[in-house]
């Protein structure tokens, strides 16, 4: 099985550098200029948080980038050079797309709490990524949008995680004019979270990922994934899920020590997963 | 069938109040120091809701707390009380988790219109309360949050009710991190319609109160059961059953009496559901 | 097939002024004086939507009104002589709810653009109208309603829309008071996108207009429609649908044009549909 503390020894020089410090893993996309998503960073990106998954020591993945442009989307080159493949691209355009969500799933689907640290433009998939992610916090020079429309090719995969995260007409509105919007902007849509000035970016997300690393790995494990099922269902589904999910969480060794010390007014002690 | 006029006549000392004042039913929290949801106040709550579902007099149902503690949720004692049963607590803490569930079901339920009163902090189950209403109304010193990761249980069924008022990012962020968000952030994620001074609350529920309940009981009926369905539904299914509803509507005594007093510029007067 | 060209050879004086300028279809609801939307009406704004959604000239629809009222709803005047019908007037009923169904979904099914041009007061089917268009544009002294619960018949229809666009508490809130908010709430709820001076009102939407109509019709298409289809999907099944979608487009003529373009620093042209 996987061991993530050989991230330590790993020299990190490829498109994507992991750094694993104490409970954070941070992942940064480090493709230049323009951080664009392609297959070797996608596929970099993915067996990395596939091992973070079923690592035991790390509480929180950051997701974050080198440069002033955190990502511009799928690498447009790389896809275009394919054009020239006897299906015209097909194959590869298939293989491009289905990896981008398949991280963007993985994402969700992770027992850690994955939060994007964005200082720059997230663009087209970028912006996806982004939206991917359980939290984000960005610069206030931060800028988003969703600019396909714009090259004939319509953002349909990142406005999956778009539509989710904002209110529609306002994803329309990046959608259809691709226009770009600025950090305010973005938390009022829900985009993000919070947004930081920039000397202060790094600060906050390891304000936020100790806050987080410092619940039970247990619980946020059973939150998570309960999370994103109960809000596809019904609402009377989701409570029956949900209710069950519960039950189950109070019989786990974690949440029995954690109400333990809170009525006894002591720190908790989780179980190492 | 119940009689709610047997309300005024009840002695109102147990850990739920309940007044009943003109076309207005107020449920009082009333379980110092924190009004934790307990088998015994979720159940006064729950034959409270019922017996109002089946009124013809109440036009609205307030949701209030004493003390400056709205509710913090479940009673972690009671619970923890349990662990002693034979079976661990399991069916205790099935009891009292489905309890909660079917307390919020039994609001969105209801034939009246169901606003929260808060002023003070609502927590865990608490916050759950106020986002399962269907308005809610605090004072500006009011905060709130889902602090179970916490203490090692996540808040699975607030969540429940927090994902279906908020945007995914933003309840996630009280839910991974079970910080405290102030009035003002809860009016911007969604989860409370208005803001008020503490010396004005009264007041302006009241006015909400009395705004609601001068329509017609029929209409606010049919309205809030078909808003909680077609929600749920995809859009062209929506359309099709609101069409039904709306038909059925136009063809009941209220809207034509409305329409008419309308048209002949006079007030209406509702039919005695 | 219809041929667009016509509406600019058309009288224009029914309760629909169309008109054609370039690649935006403009239609204005003229009904003086609260462009009721009359069975006629309805008919005129579903035959133009129809006759657009199959033009290769039309790229961006705007839906305006005349005077200061944008649309008071329904046509209760011309319900109401129906009450008259052997039927109580069940089946006019059906009819003009269903036909206002049938224009709002139509509308997301446009393959094109559609933006609601407000100026003044939207209540009921006609708030629905604004929330249904994908983009809504308003002036700083629009107000919106759904005020259906003041004369026995709640807006069911209309919220259908509305749950769509905004947070369910501030929905409910308009569906249950039937109060009348601004512009500014408006955009805080997610009903309208942008808040301009009455004297910019045109200017804005040319502008959006233009923007959008200067997109790849082909991109637009493929991207609304995956829009609304993907939105009510899981998200895994979402991310299937869109990636399909994305492929195809990718291979679509305007794609390779917009992407050669954009690598080969030029302006694209887009194929004529």
């Amino acid at each position: 099985m996987a061991d993530v503390v050989s991230f330590r020894k790993e020299e990190s020089n490829g498109p994507l550098l992991r750094e694993f410090d104490g409970p954070v893993l941070r992942l940064t996309l480090n493709n230049p200029p323009a951080n664009v998503l392609s297959i070797a960073l996608m596929e970099a990106l993915l067996a990395a948080l596939e091992e973070a998954s079923v690592s035991k020591e790390i509480k929180v993945v950051v997701i974050a980038a080198t440069g002033k442009l955190f990502s511009a989307g799928h690498d447009l080159k790389e896809m275009t050079s394919h054009r020239a493949d006897p299906d015209g691209g097909r194959a590869f355009f298939e293989r491009t797309i289905r990896l981008a969500a398949e991280v963007m799933l993985t994402i969700t689907r992770l027992p850690q709490a994955v939060i994007a640290e964005v200082d720059g433009l997230a663009t087209a998939a970028g912006c996806q990524l982004v939206a991917s992610c359980d939290l984000a916090i960005c610069t206030d020079t931060s800028t988003f949008c969703t600019p396909g429309v714009n090259i004939g090719l319509f953002c349909s995969t990142p406005m999956v995680a778009l539509t989710r995260a904002a209110h529609r007409k306002q994803a329309m509105e990046m959608l259809l004019t691709g226009e770009t919007i600025d950090a305010g902007t973005a938390k009022e849509f829900g985009l993000v979270n919070r947004i930081v000035p920039q000397q202060y970016l790094r600060q906050v997300i390891d304000k936020y990922a100790s806050i987080i690393a410092s619940k039970s790995p247990q619980a946020l494990k059973i939150g998570k994934e309960a999370f994103y099922r109960q809000a596809e269902m019904p609402l009377a589904d989701a409570y029956d899920f949900a209710v069950g999910v519960m039950v189950e969480n109070m019989l786990a060794r974690d949440a029995e020590e954690g109400i333990g010390a809170f009525l006894g007014k002591r720190m908790p002690e989780w179980k190492e997963e």
